[in-house]
């Protein structure tokens, strides 16, 4: 019989498996590594997953992660509350948090539509967001930061002929060259639409 | 004041960016694809790391992972006793497993020398392996199934002077084209250990 390793490590190594962007190569490296460390890393990362699994959820009203009951991106006071910014994911959020570009407030939509995948607006976080920028409320622009691809342009879509109210703009991020991009390194897409949205310096 | 993840997040997001081949990035989007399985994955996740960080172990005797006080590596009476196949990691044992090419048994080394990481003979599972392989045991051949790299050779030198005994022959795993490989992918260092190791058809 051919030897293996114990029961709990190639549980381990199937839960790690399972993981995004983990092959099972990497697993496999991942759990021995975790077993040689002798911090004991193992233990700490059981706790950190179980402490995200008791305390962590989903806000029901922003879709950003809310700990023990409190959602710090409704709880922030000090934002701009006439701007809207609309995205897919909570790493999305941080993610534009990092450019200090924004003030307003964020709502996460958890996905974006994708009838190959069977995720259709009741899925997404679409209605509390019609709620969050309708009639009576302080928005006045919606920012669609959704990606580029054919998701996130079938989102942005949808949701442009959802939010359609009087004195509510809807925008989106420009699109064209990413920076320290050369002519020479951008597809024909970005380069097209790059060119559609051209600036007058 | 930016808005940023519960603390319980960022601490889970932190810890997984320790684990090998993980980025900051890969990091974030498994703590999110955590937090949204509804099959309660990170508390899966959670256990079978506690489970691994209490119960499992490096065998003292052949360096094997070890399930409560048990090691199959050890444990497998149905292996020759003659052949003792000395490998770097516990995943190697796998390896080499899955080759169904060899009945011997294995002795783990938990790693290879390197001076540049402060990795000496004594930060290896060596003393043991002479002890298994010496004066009196049923050991006539030890396979040094080794990396081929820098550190890997350092090692295989290394344990061809302190295991010589009369009696007992030390080999190393081939070197040359891997399988599938043409000529042309080749790089020099491998093409001119092919030549070297030639063999009559």
């Amino acid at each position: 019989m051919a030897i293996d390793f114990p029961d709990s490590v190639r549980e381990l190594v199937t839960r790690l498996k399972k993981l995004p962007g983990v092959g099972p190569r990497s697993a496999e490296r991942i759990a021995v590594w975790l077993i040689n460390q002798r911090s004991g890393e193992a233990g700490l990362l059981s706790g950190a997953l179980a402490k995200v699994d008791q305390a962590v959820s989903l806000c029901r009203r922003c879709g950003f992660f809310m700990d023990e009951g409190a959602c710090a991106a409704c709880a922030a006071a000090d934002r701009d509350r006439t701007v809207m910014c609309v995205v897919a994911q909570p790493t999305d959020v941080l993610s534009i948090e990092r450019t200090g570009q924004f003030k307003g407030r964020y709502h996460v939509l958890g996905g974006t539509l994708s009838p190959l995948d069977n995720v259709t607006p009741e899925d997404l976080n679409i209605d509390e967001l019609c709620r969050r920028c309708g009639e009576g409320s302080d928005v006045t622009e919606v920012v669609l930061a959704l990606g580029s691809d054919v998701e996130g342009e079938a989102t942005s879509h949808y949701l442009v002929e959802r939010l359609v109210r009087d004195g509510l703009q809807v925008t989106r991020l420009a699109h064209g060259l990413p920076a320290g991009g050369g002519i020479d390194h951008a597809d024909p897409l970005t380069l097209m639409r790059a060119f559609t949205d051209r600036r007058s310096v």
